[in-house]
């Protein structure tokens, strides 16, 4: 069997409105997805916290020592709240102060003229940071040692997250297969639990409930970055359902 | 002016799903939603961690010790993957087996016939904890020391939410005030620092983008425990979006 190559990464939102409550985060799940789909990368957590320099600064040290990457997400605009490169730079020992190429990209997108304090304040960063270039509003993010910056607003992440993907190291994909049963979780846990300690070392199951048409169910997924252990898992997990007569939801 | 009484909180979602994207968390809003506008409590950090005995307890040993609660969602169902209480119970080096009353609920829920090993685990906690009773499935929640664990699906977790309540120590309610204006950040970004400069003991100003009806929109959150304070930074924003003629959004 091929050796399969583990690359992982933290997700750090940065952001008083998603902790109040306020405002639901969606950049986690998109993140995720894309980053298992695209370039074979594992999150393994994440983190949400307040727009405080202090606290950002511990968290982008800790997490960027335990993972491949950090993504950031959030506080890299105009006001007086968007303090994630500053915190960054200050986390690592780095100057910070306009970056050129950044520089140039906004002033030409506004022009000379509406290029104003706020705006150029967006140019700000790590001076040496590699950009993340934005199409749809311009403002770049900026990658500093490994650690990816991205904005908080997710139609503006979304449209930037393909040119992160060249600076990414791949890993192995983790591919998934899911069967949804109308059952309950307690009639198939002690298979499952069977089934799981056989297969540990390389396929991870997970059981979760639903509520569809008025039944209850269980989703049942299995995680692999072997596709043929993941076959063999399945196969096990069919014949469990079969022998008690499960109902599959075909979806 | 009387002394606010601060009352923090961290949540701690664990689970694989969440994670890797497959499912979209909703816990994280509507807890720290329902903590700050009955309780007083304000949420600090969200961790999303993955079903990994070492992972959690590492986790809640941190939390635990940072924060006056952690409220954990998911994991504490029958299945092999749900290993949220005995975790807190290796955290906390505490006695883990069958919770008497938790035991006695899910027998009379299920009927002794029904009762299989599957739903006797829901019923498997630090034996001392105190519960958290569940109204749509029975299957109760439990509070260990300073932290308070809930299922992963939502609307068990919101049904369960207000049988938290009498555990807890309350809080000063934080206020808040949205004004939602049709501008860019970076249009009123010196005038936002200036504010927050002057109110920065009492009030928070957040500044967040928006889309609605093809235009661009800023929405300004002024949030404070303190009722008057908020309308003071309230009237000094108005006076700035009068003097540069900004339409409000009225809603």
């Amino acid at each position: 069997m091929k050796k399969k190559k583990k690359v992982n990464a933290a997700i750090l939102i940065i952001g008083n409105e998603i902790l109040s409550g306020r405002t639901q985060d969606k950049n986690v799940a998109f993140i995720s997805n894309w980053l298992n789909l695209n370039c074979g990368i594992s999150v393994l957590e994440v983190r949400i916290i307040p727009d405080v320099e202090k606290i950002i600064i511990n968290n982008i040290r800790s997490l960027s020592k335990k993972f491949n990457y950090v993504f950031t997400t959030g506080g890299i605009g105009p006001t007086h709240d968007d303090i994630t490169a500053i915190s960054i730079a200050k986390a690592f020992n780095i100057k910070y102060g306009y970056h050129k190429e950044a520089y140039k990209i906004l002033e030409n997108y506004y022009g000379k003229e509406k290029f104003n304090d706020g705006r150029k304040k967006m140019a700000k960063m790590p001076i040496l940071a590699k950009l993340i270039y934005n199409p749809s509003s311009a403002a770049p993010g900026f990658i500093t040692k490994n650690v990816l910056s991205l904005p908080g607003v997710p139609s503006i992440l979304n449209s930037m997250i393909e040119n992160c993907k060249k600076h990414l190291i791949k890993g192995s994909k983790v591919h998934s297969k899911t069967i949804n049963l109308f059952t309950v979780e307690s009639n198939i846990s002690k298979q499952l639990t069977i089934i799981q300690k056989k297969y540990k070392k390389f396929v991870d199951i997970g059981s979760y409930p639903f509520f569809r048409l008025g039944k209850i169910g269980v989703s049942v997924v299995s995680r692999s970055t072997s596709k043929k252990k993941l076959i063999d898992t399945n196969k096990e997990l069919m014949k469990v359902i079969r022998s008690k007569k499960i109902k599959i939801l075909n979806i």
